[in-house]
């Protein structure tokens, strides 16, 4: 390739970059600081720099950058050319017409959904889901699979991962969860997360966020921290990584380790490498290791007891007497209260996957035609009773809870609990490589963040996730090590 | 013109509208909520999308429809050319090449003059300003200018107004403002604003300026207040417009009356006629314009004495005792201390007038020539002397003390003191047309929102700065209401 050949693709790799960071500031800017009657401007100029974005990924010049890199044999070029590629697959191969009749079928459905949540009214969704869920097909058969029609759905957010290998991990945990939740209801031991809930200032709980995110290695220098009413990280350049937390006053929780799970997604975000800024390399591998990056930090290291021994002096500096008070043991047990509820977002760690798993076997039998929307209520409660335990009261808190459908999002549930087996397998192979002791006495996390960002971070979109993995841990997915993971840290507080 | 020639004509407007949304989005971000690492990143962004703009804004595209509706009968549209078109010629009538050399000579300059300020040594910056003058003499020629060069660099900021006006009203203002300067310094009487410096809660500062924004008319659904090092507008569009102020916790009169002042800004940004947005016409008539709407508001409406009478609920709900136990009289006069100083950003509102006077002269001087650069430094000294009273120590609090000139900003100083005299001129025509005692009293102000609204924020750019003076006073650019005001509130206060 020649140099000007070289410059020109760098360039246009640039533009789109620019159109990229811009709408993710917006994005921000629009959960964070936006006032209300702007939001309708708002959607306006987003729709403008979302077309102009994508002229730019569907442009012949595109297509003649890509073609030209995908075998040069500068590394970074060529997988750059690659994501360029499936770009311009994702945007082309779908009818420009049909996608455009499609998105406004969401953009009204989602207002249905919400109505039809309010009114526990899912006759009311029934014939818009069925008409997303037959876009959805329709689009599968553009995109093309091999085995299962619902694989075409899933290469957006996992790519590599198909319905056989997730069908079989997930029979794999299944019966695991069910059991270990059945065990956790029979114990008589005391877990009462309510010895947490007790009145802790916001700006208190900010202050500790603040002095945990950076133990981790969060950098404010190349980040902040704001509100909104999700938490959510904005990643719009590895020097400007932003996140977000909500508050619940009687709830310290919430708010902190909202901060470390966003904190674990701004690591990310922070640390790929600068050989790849400026490309369309400097992403995630896939949704679900961006997740696993969140769920490492949250779930296997800031709930960890040690974790809190170290880091007692934070707890020391901004809560309350009734938190300080607690010893250690009690604290850490608190945190851990198991209860299913049939609401994924009030789940606890061991119903989480279960309600993941729902969803996800129901949308695939969607998807593949076999069962059809009218009978999603019923399913849903089945699956809820057999998995969880518990039969969700009605539809609102059933198979109407999450607005996901309704946008026609399909296909990017499963990493979710893909992000648990991927922390589970590197937090494994870290504790193997590090003296994960030694580091929590020290206060050294920094460290861990040091090996994440050799071993993943800062490859970003250079590596799929079970490249990745196979790189890092020497093997494929294995649900193995979360298996380990949730059976020994639940049957020490549970004294199963 | 055919429908298809308007509709293209408006979606050009509207696509260079999303820019301009855009950068101003990423201005304020820079002002409030960028982590420090992130300015880079954001430059080049900011680099890219005004590029996008300017390449819009000189389009062949754009000539075509500028030229098709500048005398096409739509009123609108027929002004919205005209926009166009100066705006075209503005970005065009300078060589592309010559453009870039200066831009690039202004940031090195920038970085000169910061630490030219640091050292007190004009000698180091004296060459780089030297070659910015001469660059603004060239393109002043490419400009074009009948009677004066300077003209040539005023249009940008105040249409329409020119040299000889602007020294026939500074000739008529400066000997009363020194006279009235002189005659405060002889009084006697006591008027200290070190009774308003005591400590006041930033949080408690913040809730006082909203609530008064809020009696003004400020509207929070379409704007927000943040902080940041210098008090700013950003007008994103009429729905989305944010101001910031500043906290000193020892001194409320810097955060509320900054607040006040953009608040002023704020509301001429709200408050365009919904005929005009998404036009390029949604924006202040001129820069002058621009300031008398913060100044009425600060100025001539907030310190009021009835002013502080109607809003001693908001005095009583949040400002600290040693402030509440003072009399409204002293309140009011300790806001009016009039102490000269060398600094421009510290003058009270007597002095400041001055201060605009002398740079404006220099710069004129500097411009046509009647002065070198090497002699600056004594000349603002002479004019620091004859005008305030007062000679700058050094040449840090003298001629280096403003960023303005090193970044090529010459001919929008007078603006400011225009601000000031049309404002006078409108509130003297708002008193009579609306009973203002009374609207005082009845905490009314929005009802002054609402004349202004009528009489000048609607027609944005609609208007120019003269038009809007005859249509709402009847009268030409005239000092003797902003005389009267001047000398009335001091003769009061100073007991003269």
């Amino acid at each position: 390739m020649s140099m000007q050949q070289k410059e020109i693709f760098l360039k246009h790799l640039n533009e789109m970059n620019h159109y990229k960071q811009a709408l993710e500031l917006m994005t921000w800017d629009r959960h964070t600081s936006i006032p209300n009657d702007g939001l309708q401007d708002r959607l306006e100029i987003v729709g403008f720099f979302t077309e102009k974005l994508h002229q730019l990924q569907t442009s012949d010049k595109m297509v003649n950058c890509f073609e030209q890199f995908l075998s040069s044999g500068d590394s970074i070029l060529q997988q750059a050319a690659q994501v360029c590629k499936t770009t311009y697959e994702q945007k082309t191969n779908i009818p420009k017409e049909e996608y455009k009749a499609y998105a406004m079928l969401c953009s009204e459905s989602e207002a249905v959904w919400h109505q039809a949540k309010q009114e526990d009214n899912f006759k009311l969704f029934e014939p818009f889901l069925e008409k997303i869920v037959s876009y959805k097909q329709r689009f599968a058969d553009y995109v093309g699979y091999e085995s299962h029609i619902y694989d075409a759905l899933l290469q957006e957010h996992e790519p590599g991962l198909e319905v056989k290998e997730i069908d079989e991990v997930f029979a794999d945990l299944r019966p695991m969860l069910i059991d270990l939740l059945q065990r956790i209801k029979n114990s008589e031991a005391v877990v009462d997360a309510n010895l947490l809930r007790v009145p802790f200032a916001i700006e208190k709980q900010k202050s500790m966020s603040l002095a945990l995110l950076e133990r981790i290695g969060y950098k404010l220098n190349k980040g902040r921290m704001d509100t909104s009413a999700h938490p959510y990280t904005f990643g719009i350049n590895p020097n400007d990584v932003r996140i977000s937390t909500y508050y619940d006053e009687n709830d310290f929780t919430r708010s902190v380790f909202s901060a470390m799970h966003e904190g674990g997604h701004g690591l990310y975000e922070q640390n790929f490498g600068t050989d790849i800024q400026h490309t369309l390399l400097a992403e995630a591998s896939s949704m679900g290791i961006h997740e696993s990056q969140s769920l490492l930090w949250e779930s296997f290291i800031s709930k960890n007891k040690l974790f809190w021994e170290s880091n007692r002096d934070v707890l020391k500096a901004y809560a309350p007497q009734e938190i300080q008070k607690l010893d250690l043991e009690t604290f850490y047990r608190s945190l851990h209260q198991v209860s299913p509820s049939p609401i994924r977002l009030e789940a606890d760690e061991v119903s989480y996957p279960l309600h993941i798993m729902i969803r996800y076997e129901l949308e695939k039998d969607l998807i593949s035609g076999k069962i059809k929307v009218s009978s999603l209520p019923e399913a849903w409660r089945e699956k809820s009773a057999a998995y969880l335990g518990v039969t969700p009261s009605n539809d609102t808190e059933g198979v109407l809870q999450d607005i996901h459908w309704s946008s026609g999002d399909f296909g990017y549930f499963p990493s979710y609990a893909l992000g648990y087996i991927y922390a589970a397998q590197l937090y494994e192979s870290i504790d193997g490589a590090l003296n994960m002791e030694q580091i929590y006495r020290d206060q050294n996390l920094h460290l861990v963040k040091e090996w994440l960002k050799e071993h993943i971070y800062q490859y970003g979109k250079r590596k799929t996730p079970l490249q990745l993995l196979k790189d890092t841990t020497g093997k494929g997915l294995q649900t193995d090590a979360y298996k380990t993971f949730l059976q020994d840290k639940y049957k020490g507080i549970y004294h199963l």
